[in-house]
Order: C-alpha cells, then sequence, then structure tokens
C-alpha cells in the first residue's frame, strides 16, 4: 500500500476538489482525509488530503507528474506531495537551556515523533552529556560576533550533509542569519518564550512581569529575516498571578515552551501546516 | 443564489468523497466547505459539505430528489439536505434560573443567533417578565406529578402549532419525558452543570464541593431516555479552589453553562452536529 | 455585627502582621480573612484583612481613627478601610455594542453583583431600550470632536450628583480625558478587546486576525492617560484557528470581554485589587 | 538565618492568628508569608505561614516545644513545623510508561524540584536504562499476584533504608496495598490519567473516548485505599474532538499526565497541601 498526502494551495474557483477527488478515485485511490479552507479576504484555496493506493503498478513519482500536467498548471496550484514512508530529517539548535531537549529527546525516543534526529548543534558544550545519554550525534559550533558566519557555513555544512529537511530551534540563543534562512523557508521552527506579538524580542518574561499581565505564553513560529514576526503555527498560554516572581514565570514558561514546540514539530512533521501571507493553516 | 448544506452518513467505501463532489459540479455547484471524518473503528465515514448554486434553474427539492436516487441509495447513506434560507424554530423551555435565558436572548437581539424563537415555556411565572422584555411569547405550564403528562400534552400541542424544529432546556428543572424525546430525537438540547461523566444527577456542585475537585465543568448534550447520558454536544471547564464554597462553584458554573450552552445551540443550528453511537461529530 | 475590610499597603518591615492582628484582637475582633504579599523586588508589602465585631460598642469612624494613629502612621502606611455595609455605586458608560451591558445588567438582576447601577450614560441612544426594559435611568450625552469637553463636564456632574464610586466603560467607544480619570484614579475599569499590551489600540480583531495569532483575548485594566496600558485586572483568552474570519474572532472575543469585565467588577466591589506601579494585586 | 514552614489544622476560633502571629514577633521572626483559610461548613481552621529568624540562638527544636507547650495545646491543633534545609526524599515507582519518569527526572536534573531521588523501583526493568542515564539507583522488584506481599516488604525495606518521605507513583501500574498506604498516609501521589471521579479505574482513555467526552483529563492524588478515591491535589484537561483516536488521547494525556504530577510533587515537597475530610487545601 502507498499513501500520500498532498497540499495545495491556488486562487480559489470552482471546481478545484472536483477534479482532485476525480483524479484520486481514476487512480483507484482511496480518499482517507480531506479537508480545506478558503480565505475569502484574500480569495486563496487551500486543500489536504490524503489517499491511500492499493494497486501494485502504482508509483508516487508519476503521480506526480500527471498531478502536475493534469490539475496544477491548469489551476495554477502551487502543490507538495509527501509519501508516508518518508521520515523527515530534523536538526536540533540548542544553547544552555535544557527543558525543551529533554522534551523533543524524551518523546524522540518513545516513538511520539515521526522524524529522524541525525544531530543536535549547540554554540556551548553544557548538553553534550544530554545528547551522549541519548545517543545522538553532538556538535559544538561556538559562535561569536567574529566567527558568525564561519560558524554558520558549519552548520550548513553539517545540514547539508546530513540531508536535514527542517530545523528545531529548542532555546537557541542566536539569531539564525538570511543565508540559512534562505535554504530552510518555512523550514526553521522557533520557540518564542512569550505570548507574540507581546514581547518581542529579548527577556519576555521580564517584560511580562513588569505589565503585570495575568497570563503568559508561548508561540512557536516559522523563522523568518524579522525577529519573532515569522508565521505562528502554535501557541499556548497560562494563568500567572502578582505572587509569581519573574523565576516562577521562567519556571511556569517552561512548561508551556515544551509542549507548544512539540506541538508545533508534530504539525510540521505531519505535513499540516501550509504558510502564506506570513499566517499559517493548521489542518486538524 | 441558492446554498445548501449536506449531512452524510454512511458505511466507509471506496469512491463516496469522489461521486459526491462530482455530483455536486455536474450541478454546477461550488463547494464551499467539505470535511469528513471516518471512525476507523467503526468503519463509519462522516461528511458535511457545503455548496452554493448559481443557475436560476436550481431547485433544492429536485436536487434532493436526484441525490436519493444517484448517490444515497447506492452507498446506503443517511442524509440530510438544509437549505441556508430556512432558520429552524427553537422553543425555550425554563424554570427559575435566568443566566441562560438572559444569555440566549440577548444573543438574539444581537442577531448573533441564526433561529427563531416562537415562545418560551415555563413550568413557573418568574421569568414572564424577562421573556415579556424581550418581546417573546410566553407560556406558563405547571407540572406537578399529577399533571406531569397532561402538561406535557400542552407542550406538545405548543411545540406543534409554532412547528418547532428543536427545543433548548435552559436549566428546565423537569425531566423531559420519552414522548417528547420520541419526537425530537437529537433534537433536544441540556444544559448539565457538571463535566460530565461526572456528576450525572441533581446537585453536581455539591457533589465536586464534597469531593474537592479542582476544577468544575458544564455540559450540553442531546437528551436520551437516560439522564445525562446523551450525546455530549460541547464542554468547558473552569478552575477552582478550596476558597470557593458551593455558592462560589454555582456563580462560576452559571458563566460557564452559558457559553456551552449558546455554542451547542450555534452549533446544531449551523447543522455542524451529527450524532452516531450515542456521540457527536462536530464539524468545524 | 459589623464587618471591615482592611488594605494595607507599605515598605515591606518586621512586625507589621502580628502588629495588625494584636489591633485587631484587643478589639475583640474575629479575623476571617488575611492574605499578605511581597514585591521583593521593590521591598513592598500588601495585606488584605477582613474582620468581624459583634461588640455593640464597635464603631467603624473611631476604628479609623485608631488605626491610623496606632498603626498606619507608625508603619507609614498607605491604608483604606471599608464597611461591607455600604455598596460602591457603579456608573455605565457604553456606545452601541450591547453585550456587556446585557451582561452586566443580568448579572445585577439576579443579585450577583455586590453594587448599585444609579445610571447608564452613552453617547448614543441605541442602547436606551436596554437601560429601559432593566428600569436604570440612561442619560444620552452625545460627543463629537466640538463638544468633548462640554460633554465630560455633564459627565463630572451626574457622576458627582448620584456619588458615585466607580466608572466601568462597557465597550464605551470614546477616550476618556484626564479630567475625569484624575477624579477617578484606579477607580474606572475598561474592557479591551484583545490580549494586552498585544493590540494596543483601534480595531485589535482586525490586527489579531492579520498576524494569524492562534488565541485572541481580552483585558480589562485601569484607565490610565496612555492608552490601554493602565494596571491590568483581568485576562483571559480563547483559542482560534485559520477557518475563524474577522467576524468570528469579534464574536468569540464577545463572550471574553463579557466575562472578563464581569470578573474585574466582582473583584473591585470586593475590595480585592491593590494597585501599585502600574500592576495590580489581587487578593483571592 | 532559619527558615521555617508552619501548617495548622484546628477547630475554627478567635484569636488564633494573632496569637501565632505574636509567638513569633516575641522570637523575633520576620513573617514572609502568611495565608489562612475557613472551611464555613465544617468550622476549620487551616494556616500557612513562612517565618524567617535570625537571631544565632534560634533553635526549631525549641520552637517546636514552645510552640506546643503555649499554641499548639491551647488551641487544640494538629500542626506540622518543617525546616527550610530538609529535603524531602522521594521515592519513584514505575512501571513501563516512560513518560512521567522523564518528565521528572529532566526537571529533577535541572535543579527545578526541591527534592532528592534516593532510588526508582519498577515491577519492570524496560526503564532500567532511563535511571541509568541519570544515575539513579534503580531497583527492579518483581510483583505477581503471589509475590505481592513479599514484594512489598522489599519496598518497604528500601523505603526505610533510604528514609523516604513521600512516593510519587509515575504511572506505576500496581495497586498499591494498605500495608504501604499506612505507613505513607497522604504521602504517596498517584497520577490518574483522566478527570477524577470520571473514569475511575483501568483504561480511562477509552472510557473517555466511547462516552465521547470533549475534554479529557488528569489528576493527582493522595493514594487511599478506595480506588482513584483519595484526596484531589491537581487536575488538568485538554480539549480533544471526534477526530482523535484513542491513541490520540492516549499521546494527548501523556502531556497532561506529565504536569499534572511534576505540579503535584512540587506542591507536596513545598508544603503547600493539607489534607482534611478526604479533601485538600492547597495554598498557593
Amino acid at each position: 500500500m502507498n499513501k500520500i498526502t498532498l497540499l495545495i494551495y491556488c486562487k480559489d474557483q470552482s471546481g478545484i476538489i472536483a477534479s482532485v477527488t476525480n483524479f484520486i478515485a481514476e487512480r483507484k485511490g482511496n480518499i482517507v482525509y480531506i479537508d480545506q479552507h478558503v480565505d475569502r479576504e484574500q480569495n486563496i484555496f487551500f486543500m489536504r488530503l490524503e489517499s491511500e493506493f492499493f494497486t501494485e503498478s502504482f508509483s508516487t513519482d508519476d503521480f506526480k507528474i500527471k498531478f502536475k500536467e493534469v490539475l496544477a498548471d491548469r489551476f495554477n496550484m502551487k502543490w507538495r506531495i509527501y509519501s508516508s514512508e518518508a521520515k523527515p530529517k530534523m536538526a536540533l539548535f540548542v544553547s544552555k537551556y535544557d527543558h525543551c531537549l529533554y522534551d523533543l529527546l524524551g518523546r524522540y525516543n518513545s516513538g511520539e515523533l515521526n522524524l529522524e534526529i541525525p544531530f543536535i548543534v549547540s554554540n556551548h558544550n553544557d548538553l553534550k552529556p544530554i545528547a551522549e545519554s541519548f545517543q545522538i550525534p553532538f556538535y559544538h559550533i561556538s559562535v561569536t560576533k567574529d566567527t558568525k558566519e564561519e560558524a554558520e557555513d558549519k552548520q550548513l555544512a553539517l545540514l547539508e550533509k546530513h540531508q536535514i529537511n527542517f530545523i528545531v530551534l529548542a532555546r537557541y540563543m542566536q539569531i539564525v542569519s538570511e543565508k540559512i534562512i534562505n535554504k530552510y523557508p518555512n523550514k526553521i521552527i522557533n520557540i518564542h518564550h512569550s505570548f507574540l506579538p507581546a514581547f518581542v524580542g529579548a527577556k519576555p518574561y521580564h517584560s511580562a512581569f513588569k505589565r503585570g499581565v495575568k497570563i503568559i505564553g508561548a508561540t512557536s513560529h516559522y523563522v523568518t529575516e524579522e525577529l519573532d514576526a515569522g508565521p505562528i503555527i502554535e501557541q499556548d498560554v497560562a494563568r500567572v498571578t502578582h505572587t509569581h516572581s519573574i523565576q516562577d514565570l521562567i519556571a511556569k514558561g517552561r512548561d508551556l515552551e515544551k509542549i507548544v514546540l512539540a506541538n508545533a514539530v508534530k504539525l510540521h512533521t505531519n505535513r499540516k501546516v501550509m504558510v502564506y501571507n506570513n499566517k499559517t493553516v493548521i489542518f486538524s
């Protein structure tokens, strides 16, 4: 059995759904998931579809070629087709905070995540023992003002060598530059420790404390050139009170960060996220 | 323009989605919403679809006839088709508590609800002034052990006279009997003031207080013969602490009840609920 | 029986709690609630205390005089003492949106709120019928760029005449000027339809939609001269998805606004809020 | 500097707070936290107080002796005094599920938990590698119907040898018998994977799925002889929909279980929990 996931994005127009479902039916596909969304303001159509094919002759590559010829060109679609066999390869970037790292590796070890982690990279050596206890290669690439370009070249070499599909910044305390972002557009997931767009930038828990908010949050988003302004994938919040010190906010926030980042990673690897206009469509 | 909403429910089998979307396309329909769900344990397929038809010759009645012939019989579907023009008629049953009544009537007045309220009925006279201030007919039908059957006959006569489509029990403190339930299967919405299945029956806030729970809830569900055991439409919860008295739980619960009931009413009237196996599928 | 609520705020120092509880004990008071908070960064001490006095000779006025002499001056306290008999008088300012008005009046009618509403004032006539149906005096004071000062003078005259203790802006779509703010410092409660400090100012739901947030919020705060920047009393949030239009956000937001505003009003009238450094301490 | 935490529980009566705060003041103590609660139904008074003592001559033991003589006997208090120096010793009981184990050990390693973990015990060997990677002694004590008594004797010997203060059942899939419960009254924390009192006993996610609830939960509670009926310490919930399979509920539930259990452990070790009438008072 072959299973594919199809993501489509084009100008809204009549007949797309019927055409696509017909195309699948003609190839004896069994649609097991279909969902669509129309942004009425922008007049854009989005679709996510999963289909199983039981015929021996089925080939994902042939399907792609025909899909392009018959449908994608006709409707001027942007589209992606994923085979369910391929596990995406994720690079983990960390610094000194260990909570998101522990959380992701714990889930990875339990088989909860549909991905591979070829390596962990860090600008510090502190988390090396954790990487080792989970038996994942750990690379230390220090980053200073002067060595940043060189460091990013090393990172890019690692990413290429390991055929990395997407990057997760698990509280990586460095700004990733344009060069890497452009190689991984909407493929770098960051976790920001505030309820964006509130408290962009450094020390958001300090700002939240100062402002006296009654709820704190965490936000995972794709990295774009503008700091903390990329498409939001997932957010969550927790109540706080005047009794919470900054340290308490940080501790409570860690639990938010872990879950929000893990959920974003799952949504990404399950091909449930589509990006447009700096926003996301998240299929359920 | 004609707009219809189609709800389908049948054994899962290949080709349903393609057949239905084709059927719509052949009639020049523009599908503006499609969502589907498969219960893999029970092998049941569910679909909700909205389509617009711009041809002058379109007739919902013809569509229904053809749909039955061409598709419904072939796939052995249970199905319903609603025209978006028809506003469902809701009967409101209340007793003495006014919070859900105020809330629903406030929303109704603001145009938030897609429905009509031909009348309010109560076993007490207390809330008559509220009905009057919103200029909705109010019927007082007292219910005692001895008069229950007679009272329900009066209620049924009112329901029939006003061609009521569904009933909302807005903290109506009487058990509705089989006779009415059978006339309105999955069309009577109740709000229960607990997080079902915890605390079935009377005085759930008292039970919650006694058990020392840290979260209370409210549940809206369709009424079935077994008390508080019908298909759940919507639930919500709120945190409580040891400092909350039973009165505090009741006050906090009122806010839950209002929102949970209002959401259930909206889901129902927007044709987003399907019922099977005493559970609901809630389309988004 | 006399019951008082005491709120204290001063530099943190040894012996405050013992001195205050002793002072109460000497007057045969029975402390039924005590809670305290220390802001360790600022070294400020806060206390809220409720005490019952059963002796016939007890006089709140005498208590206040003695309290000042014996304790307040010694510890350089800022303090307030409220008798539980006095119901605070609230003025309601509204414009055209009715949801917060319906909600507050529904609660008021049910006896849920410990306050009096001498009047409702609006810059439009739209909500007059609601005020009338609840039998509360309604004043229409139109506000234009040219008449703003005159209008505020009329408002101030009303506030004074009715001995108003605090003001609630229930989606009042005008900026209240310094003149009124200075007469009611930390006594004007606004409801802002966003999760502050995100989306300050006009049309926050539009901004939230554009940014693609996954959670929206509402914030009630005391009005200060800087727009939407006063001390936050209460916040709440709700999940949204890409399927929600701006209109959906507005509708979902209404439910948040109602509850957040009602909770803020309850906290304020139950003397549970203390303000310092543009933040609040909210006693439970 | 010495710091103590004092927990008191007695019949409500006049003068307790003043007497206790005076007692502290006479010993030059600086109260840094005081909170109290009265259960008005049962007429029981609870207090939690933290005080710092800077005099060299201060002795916690002397304080205890005097406190008993002067206050505890007079008011017929149940009371406990903890020195902040002593870190409680926690035994971890696990079976095969690793998520709560990973979570607690990750927090432990990060210094987030104020406790020591002398050992982990399990009826299976599966999680031994995790214990080893965190360098915590792991004991395998298999439990079968026939060997249960013997196994519990071995467990008790371990508990005694390591002077364990409290036990955490981190998804330990065995029922702990009376013998151990009686040695650790209100000192065994369990995590149950449902929103108690709904879905007591085995396979709660299966029951939740069958009932079609829209929200699932997790509950941490002290273990008593009646299954899943002990005093609730902490609960949390998450929304689910018809699209979630039982496996999805289990996966979502894991995140709830981790956080609810971790929070319960923190509340317990920070001496913030008092138990009475099979309920808890949780100080903030």
